[in-house]
């Protein structure tokens, strides 16, 4: 199982290439939650989204020989631009195997970075098989998108980070939020935070019917949400927990939470107004639960994560304009 | 004169009310410019721009008896907004006159924060005449924008910070680019930054028309462009320099830079896209200058300040769409 130490290794790998995103406060937002709430905007972070923390973190460790092999994936779009980058910066091939209803800007930015994009059907199509093919046809190497464990190591330098930052700032938080589709953030971050900071409790937010694991957590046994859920946040439709980051997050996660699309948009508007970040659907939810009440925030420490920023533009100005999902 | 001493102590006093931003970069931004691209993102700053830094320098530093008199200022909207913003965290009633047709964004937050606005005519009246009639019937204590050394201390702290944050990461660069309208923040910002960044130069980045500090530094003394110059960039509409600005400008800055509001429009884009930042006109001119390649950022390391997002919903809508001013 991932530990402290394999995140700090994986900081050491990430060093000078992914962007050690700030910590930051706004006054408004601390106004409206009556207490501190400290920002974690990886939105900022190269390719816009947490996501190259994972893929560098998994690609930079393949042996020569995989290296030469390449890769393939399977993501709606941030993790795919993640292995992309990484692929790119490390000279390994990569192929993902993408919703084709995805963001146009995931798509056309994981094809600059690189990549070899090939699209599926998300409501027809089962993604991990496309990709296990193409593994096979090519024998590369697949790179889950969050269920292994250099993977969950990588995302949990977003929790090692908050914890190291928030502790140079004097300011340890009391809960900290973080967005869950397959749970690798979650999971990884929660490692880090419970390991550094005392008396922490770590929460997930997920969009409303795809909230499988804040049900799993309820269970205590990784549950399956209905196939037919809709939701405006691409990045986190996610059916089921993974095994690997449900085992780490039943045991490290408080009760977990879910937000409305039209919580969602409205932290989006927020975030231009007040925080002046571009934050996609799936990268407001943790904001979400703040901006509408779902945690008590009064006289509390609580870091939230934006966990990206990939958008399209028609849809930005459609949520800016007041459309609510 | 405001020295470096000066600017350690604003940061001092600022410590837990204005936010360190972080200096990052971005993968793409380096590709174009051929070189590394520090990015310092006031933007991020509380009341979305970096003039809280100056006003919360000057305000603290009021006797008991002025602060019950109050302030007066007189501002396009980012200045109106740090007076209201540090007045209302100080108990200083604070009164700020904006031109009527600032960003309803300006208006309406230095309204939130507390400030008593008063509109004028930005292109019959005479704001500073009007903020000086008010001063004197109320015996209050005007707090000018950028003229005054506790304001550019204040502003300083951006600097300082590059300085501090560029050696943290071991890359100090060998050129930073300021925007200027008055030229408080990169007057300020260069006392720090050549005093801790040897063989460092600092370039001023203005709006084409209002590139008065550009012409006066070529000319080695102040000089006043033409009245009927037309910007988008509403914070930087300065037609002369300051006096005490342009007296440090002269001995630190190297040759100004312009932009059109094309180039700005280009930047604020590349800022959503590439940068998921919410950057307004006057906000992305040092941004702008190194895209379309106003300044030679091949090999180099260049820092860029963002200085503020304080934008319209439908200008920024607008200029997303490709309207190019």
């Amino acid at each position: 199982v991932t530990n402290l130490a394999d995140i700090k290794a994986a900081a050491e790998r990430l060093r000078g290439i992914s962007v050690r995103t700030p910590l930051f406060f706004n006054h408004e937002l601390n106004r409206i939650a009556r207490g501190t709430v400290l920002i974690k905007p990886e939105c900022l972070q190269v390719t816009g989204s947490f996501k190259i923390r994972g893929a560098y973190n998994f690609l930079s460790q393949l042996t020569d020989d995989e290296r030469r092999r390449g890769v393939v994936a399977w993501s709606s779009g941030n993790h795919a631009q993640g292995v992309a980058a990484a692929g790119g910066m490390l000279g390994v091939p990569a192929a993902i195997v993408m919703p084709e209803d995805a963001p146009k800007a995931k798509l056309d930015n994981t094809r600059k970075l690189g990549g070899e994009v090939i699209t599926y059907d998300r409501y027809t199509g089962d993604r991990e098989a496309i990709a296990r093919r193409i593994a096979a046809e090519r024998n590369a190497v697949t790179v889950p998108s969050y269920d292994h464990e250099r993977i969950i190591a990588g995302q949990g330098t977003v929790g090692l980070e908050i914890a190291e930052q928030s502790l140079e700032m004097d300011m340890p938080p009391d809960q900290v939020l973080i967005c869950c589709g397959g749970g690798g953030l979650s999971a990884g971050s929660a490692i880090a935070l419970v390991a550094m900071l005392p008396g922490v409790s770590v929460h997930s937010v997920e969009p409303a019917g795809f909230d499988d694991t804040a049900r799993s957590l309820a269970r205590g046994e990784r549950v399956q949400v209905a196939g037919d859920a809709r939701s405006i946040c691409d990045a986190l439709q996610a059916h089921t927990p993974g095994e690997m980051t449900f085992a780490i997050n039943r045991e490290l996660l408080g009760a977990g939470l879910a937000v409305s699309d039209a919580e969602v948009c409205e932290a989006m508007r927020f975030a231009f107004l007040q925080l002046k970040m571009v934050i996609e659907p799936g990268g407001a939810v943790a904001l979400a639960a703040v901006l509408s009440g779902k945690i008590d925030t009064e006289g509390k420490t609580t870091a939230v994560v934006l966990s990206g920023g990939n958008v399209d533009r028609q849809l930005y100005a459609d949520i800016q304009n007041g459309w609510s999902g």
